[in-house]
């Protein structure tokens, strides 16, 4: 695909500044560009890493950031690039059209319009895939599972009976959703198993990551809720609620029936126990194990997780105790040894 | 699916307080259970959770608890709930019987009595799959592997070559018996894999999580014996030896060689040193990282582990300390203060 | 197969001691190994359980450590044992060639000489597969993407679109290259997809483990580099770059665009923050938290991670604190009941 600069700008509603009839034949970074390639600038402080860039263009915030390089001016940036990104993307390869020989679909599914299921794909009866969606290779839908409009679900996804994803829904290669909750009920040391009957439910635009796992509730529903984000090799257990807008990155795990409130962010490997209460807007930062409920805004760190500037106190004192102890011993030696033996 | 109180007391070894004829057509939790529903009270200090509860009936330990609701009244509502969810679970899918023409078995391969291999399953050469044992759709079983009896294999699941399942195995989505351990050899820098030509063994009863791994051994065998119970995303690595009826949670992660005794319960996200002994019965908490071995029936925390009375006292230790120092310099302060110039 | 000692003495370039006729049918432990077996010996310290092994041959350093037993004299036993394992494992399945009829290849696929594609596989089109490789069942190969010589894919791999793996690559089951990185541009609370437009490419004899993943590139490369061993359910993030010969074991985590050296040794669990930088030879040992560049040869403990002796040293002023401060305490009461009221 090409574009013209000028188109481009159209594109993401923004005002070119130099040669708007210089090709785009690509996007990259910075530092990486070629010449045809279109990269962009977020953060005014490295304007100057424009000097050295083999881009034919650049997105920035104001025209003055870019004085040789034809640009398109917006107020941001990032933004724009991804909408460029997706123009680019959208084109790179043909969208996958009609039920391919090899897939097994089963009876009662219901098929929506402009619908792609790949290779060797498994969709069990009862299930309904919506319009627009696309399965990849390999992928299993679970008896009676409703997928939504324009989802893609990649290779080797698993979505068991009776699951719901919303619409848009993204899953990378190898997500499960709807696997069995971890439930046991231990008499005289046998673990008997929980029949985990519930289902897993993924709103509108909640993308997940590859490996990662959300688990049916053990009844009821495990919700993941509208446009959340979760990284590859998550750990979402049954029950658990999670609120919009959320980002969960990559190896976190929260155990069942957790509450996670709305734009709540999670760092990479955050544990989260199990029947607790993250407020909406709370943050807990990378390999944190948040064991308590955070109450909304709060930032967590730390292993049982604290107030993060708590947090980094603890860790400056602990740094820092060798030498205070060292300080304190002295005074006190200090006060023994000015005490002479007259004293006594 | 619909059941009388009556014939649920029955099947649960329970007796009937109210209307046994009541009709009940599902279960749920207490604060989620609608008419025709049944709950169960596990802890009659939530009694008065009962009082709002819109089920139709509920199991509980004494007739007491529920004046106003039928109930099934049993020594351990928890276990019958758990009995009762299991027969209406067993009845809302038909189980999958039969080789689905596009399963791919290779020769020599010994299948029992009522066995459902499902879609685009792969059973490799010499492979045996015991009687009433179902592949979902899309599971691998490699040369010569061995599923035993009424073994549910869910899709994407691989067990690898020569691996051996007992009766009554469960494993989730994606999960991996018998892939290469991490072994190599270093000369001049250069890694050499080791070849892994032992096997991985799970024995009867053992259910493991999604996306899960258990990796076969260098030589002999990587065992996790029987009624172990393995959660989501663990890593369980070569010649790990898991004894009976343990728990681990999701995330765990257990370096090789390790021997894990019976009753063991590993916490969300804990990390295993290799070659080490956990004692039966012994406890690490989540996140807690065990490097060295633990005594029989040890609770540990923490990374590396301790004992966790000793952990707990550390962490409040380090909690009290910027108080704790600033008190004893105010106490050296007044020494200090207190000996006036005239005792110089 | 089977081998006298003789010929596995000549395979490994190492000395017959003892009887070269004795004829070898396995490799097994010390512990473990049983009459037709062959051991060895890393350590000269545990000469001593040579004795009591059924093992019917030895490698070893030095022909003095096994009196009795038939000996294969080399200076690595280590390595000569993964040669001779390697021998054994080599004849104990056969390889996989041809392309299985239910496999979907694509248009425009370049496949090579003695290539092996197993049942269910989905080679994309225009996708390469190099002479002498193996897609075992169930693999998926995206469009574009290119496989060199002599690889070995396991079920349920996923390499998706356009991503590229050097010679001698193994992808354990369960593995996902290249899918998107985790980016999002967030505009009022709500996060917008940031397009992963780059690839992955994981050059010569690199290995990776069960359900592992390495995430494409938000534009231009992710790259593992030559001889790189990653364990199992290992996370790469988006852009990261790893040198030769690192070893990253289960359940590490690299957050994205982050460097790493070569020769470079994460312990389990290791988190690695995004956009710093890990010198080459640089350890960063179980659990650790790593979020500063660390030098090249650093051992690195703790989270956040230091310099391991200081860390130590941490853990240990830590340890002893209760009884410090009680020392400390107790000093100044001495000191303060020393001034009797006489002195007020």
């Amino acid at each position: 695909m090409q574009r013209t600069l000028k188109e481009l700008a159209d594109l993401v509603g923004g005002r070119v500044a130099g040669d708007g009839s210089v090709v785009v034949t690509g996007i990259n970074s910075i530092d990486e560009a070629g010449p045809g390639e279109i990269t962009f600038l977020a953060n005014p402080r490295y304007a100057s890493r424009l000097t050295d860039t083999k881009a034919s263009a650049v997105i920035v915030t104001d025209a003055k950031l870019s004085p040789k390089l034809p640009a398109i001016v917006v107020p941001d940036p990032d933004l724009a690039f991804a909408q460029v990104a997706g123009a680019f993307a959208d084109h790179s390869v043909p969208r996958r059209r009609g039920v391919h020989p090899t897939a097994v679909v089963g009876e009662r599914v219901t098929v929506g319009r402009d619908v792609g299921i790949g290779p060797q794909c498994v969709v069990e009866e009862g299930a309904t895939i919506g319009d627009g969606t696309v399965l990849e290779a390999q992928v299993y839908v679970g008896r009676n599972a409703s997928i939504g409009r324009d989802c893609l679900l990649y290779p080797h996804v698993s979505v068991r009976d009776g699951c719901i994803l919303g619409d848009r829904v993204i899953l990378h290669c190898g997500v499960v959703v709807g696997a069995d909750g971890f439930g046991y009920v231990t008499v005289k040391g046998v673990h008997h198993k929980i029949p985990q009957i519930g289902i897993a439910v993924l709103e509108d635009d909640v993308e997940v990551g590859a490996n990662a796992a959300v688990d049916r509730a053990r009844f009821g529903r495990t919700i993941v809720r509208r446009g959340t984000k979760i990284d590859n090799l998550v750990q979402v257990g049954h029950n658990v609620h999670i609120g919009e807008q959320c980002l969960l990155a990559a190896q976190v795990g929260i155990a069942g029936s957790t509450r996670v409130g709305h734009h709540v962010m999670l760092g990479g490997q955050v544990g989260v126990s199990g029947h607790i209460e993250l407020g909406d807007r709370s943050i807990a930062t990378a390999q944190s194990g948040v064991d308590k409920n955070l109450p909304p805004g709060t930032i967590a760190s730390g292993a049982p997780a604290r107030p993060r500037q708590q947090h980094l106190r603890g860790l400056a004192t602990v740094d820092r105790l060798p030498e205070t102890l060292r300080k304190l011993k002295r005074r006190i030696e200090e006060l023994e040894k000015r005490r002479g033996p007259g004293q006594e």
